[in-house]
């Protein structure tokens, strides 16, 4: 019995399947035949209920759409725990730079808590088994990470944020080039006119720092600078740091690139400790643009990852897989940014 | 066609109702039957495909349970953008235990990017219309928010971290009592000895912020100390608040509790300013315990907020309302705690 065309549209949100049959005088299995197998309908059937569809706004549902289609439009994504004290950038703005880009194209980011570590791959098997996502974001990838793999030999799409780090490369990925960054922040100390810089990285062995010592050896070599003994390693910690770059202040260099942000903290406190001041007397660079860098005085100059874009571009490569799981792999290294403060000044100031 | 009991266990996420009825013997209908009206069956079939699927480990899918159950399993949550340069909690931390917490319980948590303001209804609009989620978390509540409203009326289960602010409250909630916390802050600095103790706020009709004024005033007037005159008030920015504190510092007060790391950070400039050193020549406490709080020199004292309980005490929540939605409403407050670091030595140092 079809309602009046005057009658008036039901709110958004309470339009289902039956309120299409009734108002377009169709029985429900027709309505379905309309959406999943228009053949069986005759022309001016199809044409009513279609005009129905978009009178009323009807969207189907998305777990009815699940299970026709076998497509949920689900995006996983394992959060994990920020440890505190540290002075990582902050994934908020990446998890949100993911989440507004797959909102963009009509999918949605499922979290799920992931413990570090291959005890992690039960977490993404429940979301596939019981969610049916259509892939997989990752992010913290690791020497080791056997994530990829498992995906991969299931047929799952996924991107990783953060190349492979061991064994060969498995998959789509976006990263950061950290050497880029390092090589950046070599070129602005030496046009400030510094040639004895020394590198404080982490202890060799993990992929990111590796990364980023490498790019401020690179440049430095191709300044015809001097590396040997000019390097350091630490923890990320600051008692640590400021341990570990002391000998390099007391031999006279008069910059220091850091790995990270925590590790130039380590810096500040050791020129401190020998009454002298960052920027002024020794420069310092960071990496990472923490949320400390730009509260810190003098203010930390730093490598800073683009975040955003690094979020856009994992759901561009995970959307292209889904749609072709076959095509050659897609791997975008993107470019970070020195962001400059007081902490690198003139050496001559 | 049943397979012998001893052909190999498929793979879990492989497992369909097709396998289990194939395994069993019967007709994928009477799988279905099995799990969805029992009492159809024989019991001598209905036990054999309960143990059919106990041998599989055959999980019905989720979408398919949606539309049986009407239960989707999936909790909303609306995220916003970090703004960049800010010395606020890491949101990290809540959404993590937020994930954790609804995961032991069965539940994903499905996120979408949030503006604020009211144009972020459609985003709640669509979620329940695509994803038929179950309830949602909501956070960043603020004066003349909408959405509790918004949500009550369509008789959607949700909860917010935060009170409302303004009119009357509405629905479930966990918040943090920031009044509590200054109030801890003047214990401890009354407690040091400190008399002349300032307040830096915000810009008064902020909720969050006049909160954390109330803790201040309240324990000052407890103990007999004077609030007149001891009160300034800054936007959340380093110069701003620098700029604000001065005439506190020069009236001379020996301790200053902030409304934020962000307007403590302002004092400690003001300090330095005056030639002064935080911690030796006055206090300073902050609130929020950010990540740059533990990494200041001197670190600084600080009102931290309990942001994996608030997470799991959401979750709590919430499940409780979708099981019963006409229950009176909870509401938790949760005590913060004072993180004492070295801007808060005692005044006779």
């Amino acid at each position: 019995m079809p309602r009046s065309p005057n009658s008036p549209r039901p709110k958004a949100g309470s339009v289902t399947l039956a309120t299409v049959a009734q108002r377009a005088g169709v029985s429900p299995q027709t309505v379905s035949n309309a959406l999943n197998s228009p053949e069986l309908l005759r022309p001016e059937t199809l044409e009513r209920v279609r005009r129905t569809i978009d009178e009323l706004g009807y969207r189907p549902h998305r777990a009815a759409q699940t299970l026709r289609t076998r497509s949920s439009k689900l995006i996983g994504y394992g959060i994990r725990p920020t440890a505190p004290g540290t002075s990582a950038p902050v994934m908020d703005r990446f998890l949100h730079a993911l989440s507004q880009t797959a909102d963009e194209a009509g999918y949605r980011i499922l979290l799920f808590a992931s413990p570090p570590g291959s005890a992690g791959l039960d977490g993404y098997e429940e979301l596939l088994d019981l969610h049916s996502v259509d892939g997989f974001v990752l992010s913290g990838t690791e020497r080791g990470d056997q994530r990829q793999a498992w995906l991969e030999k299931r047929g799952v799409p996924f991107v990783g944020f953060g190349r492979m780090w061991s064994g060969r490369q498995i998959g789509d990925w976006v990263d950061v080039d950290g050497a880029s960054g390092t090589d950046a922040a070599v070129e602005h100390l030496v046009a400030l006119g510094h040639r004895r810089i020394a590198f404080l990285g982490w202890p060799r062995g993990s992929g990111v720092g590796d990364d980023r010592a490498m790019g401020w050896q690179r440049a430095m070599q191709r300044h015809g600078l001097p590396v040997r003994g000019k390097r350091a390693q630490s923890i990320d910690d600051i008692a640590s740091a400021q341990a570990a770059v002391g000998p390099l202040l007391d031999a006279g260099v008069t910059a220091v690139i850091a790995a990270s942000d925590m590790l130039a903290l380590g810096c500040y406190h050791a020129l401190r400790e020998r009454r002298a001041v960052p920027g002024k007397d020794v420069a310092v660079v960071g990496f990472d643009d923490s949320p400390t860098a730009a509260l810190l005085s003098p203010g930390l100059s730093t490598v800073a990852q683009p975040l955003e874009a690094v979020g856009r571009e994992c759901v561009r490569l995970l959307l292209a897989r889904m749609s072709e799981l076959g095509a050659p792999p897609e791997r975008v290294l993107l470019e970070p940014s020195l962001v400059v403060r007081n902490s690198t000044s003139a050496s001559d100031d």
